[in-house]
């Protein structure tokens, strides 16, 4: 596993990569590439962070991420341990419902989005807004043309190996 | 001024109508909108919620609601009193930054969206998510193209007069 | 009733004065005291603001003001207009459960603790924390010598009048 | 190190144990205590979280637990990278303010108060309300006397040996 250190800012800081996509609404090719990105993030040695409800997207990069021995985690909306994915190492719990989305981006040094829905749009116009890079995997092209119109620019992935590459050229000039 | 107290749940809280806009960012077409949305929700007896910086869509809102003598919310990312709009009446102050995105549509009725930025597009997925009616007005058909995906019926307003329009409809129904 | 505008920073602002205190666990002597200050508020043409939820101190201090047509502002834990007390003008929805505390001291200019318990607690040391003045009326001197040891000054008034007395001082300052 | 893992609920997640206490006003005694506390807690294998902000307790905490290798979550109140102790592996950025107060409360199983102030009140009193189990460490009789008024049974511990005997206790019963 490679070292998760970044070499500016906080020298110590694990790399927190953050994957967001729609939970109970995730369909199945969602979460295929959702379980592929978090195992390749954990094995990159990055810490995968997500929702951390145990549901589509959400959990099924939390469990591609565990499954190869990967750090994962979780901001719950609830206030409840209970709450979270089985697959969650450290739950940060929020009590704070979808005003967690805010720090879902903030707390990610990238944002990868994932499959597409109110929550995780809200998730990524967030991560425009201040200013974390976004990238989109399978993601249909009415909503990256959307997001494409709101000042910065965004990345289309053709998949998660690519999606992998952006992230390792993003994080390498952090 | 016609009566603000809606018809069921909390017989005497008066009728909030929220609208949201870019700031720095917006047109001078938003700009106009706003005021005229904002004038009409002040002479209808709404109260009028933005998020209450001295700019834009915000802004220019306020303004309409406050030259016809209507009130006015600002709930404000800061926690100084100095950073709310002049034509706020009462400021909510947050503290919380992007965070208090959740509490402007949240705390609103409908929610009109009065031009399109990356905080706005936050606002309107947030809107979408916690099940608040939200009308576009305004907004180019590559936006409103994609919120409607994201599995809940959308307004599309062709002005301001349509919009309040729109508003009185679904008020009488809640 | 007098006029409700302060003279410095956003010139236009009602000024907006917030009660905390105990919700299902508030005493009979504690929503008396919240009532009439509530009463006192509404007649110095203030805002007032409380938690919103119809229990305790919250309420009782919302049905003072109400009662000689005062204008309320209460800031609920929920996303659900539902949950507001019945003496609320203008429910503001934060969603955030306990993180809503912050905004209840932040956007008040002065507050007011009337009586105890673990929430209330929070608000007055949150008050403290970010520069509010506050004033106890009616709590143990075991509060209120703890918190006269946070490294601000306090304010311990001996009843709803003299609290009165001591927010016009300091809004008079503001 | 002993494993991390709890016994109920998510089976998975790793055991997190706060520690609160005063940033740049944390006397040397507090500071010694906070990272006592942080080196014992990361040599039971649990994680440390704290505020995340580079001084007083919080940093102390995180120094201790890093020394001897253990793992570190630092909530922090803004939503910049920078403003991370060195000693943080996983900061979670909130950009909220005091409102990220309610996170490190909710996140921990247990929370230790080393030492006090208006910040580390207001945690002590939401632990409190929210239900966690809070443990004080060298606080001032006057503090605890206090907190021992707010309808739960508090721990007030001799040292920081005797707090994590405390913690071991409780986090066996969860």
């Amino acid at each position: 596993m490679l070292d998760s250190r970044t070499q500016t800012g906080n020298a110590m800081a694990k790399t927190v990569i953050g994957i967001m996509g729609p939970g109970e609404t995730a369909t199945a090719a969602d979460c295929d590439r959702a379980r592929e990105l978090g195992r390749l993030i954990a094995l990159k040695g990055w810490v995968l962070l997500t929702g951390g409800r145990p549901y589509g997207v959400m959990n099924a990069a939390l469990e591609g991420a565990k499954h190869v021995g990967g750090l994962t985690v979780g901001i719950l909306p609830s206030g409840d341990f209970e709450d979270a994915s089985n697959a969650v190492d450290i739950p940060v719990l929020t009590g704070m419902g979808e005003a967690r989305n805010v720090v879902n981006v903030l707390s990610s040094r990238v944002v990868i989005v994932c499959g597409m829905g109110a929550g995780t749009a809200s998730e990524a116009a967030l991560a425009i807004k201040t200013g974390r890079s976004v990238i989109f995997v399978g993601v249909e092209p009415t909503s990256t043309a959307f997001f494409s119109t709101l000042g910065k620019p965004i990345y289309d992935a053709q998949n998660p190996e690519d999606a992998i590459r952006l992230v390792e050229s993003i994080v390498g000039e952090i």
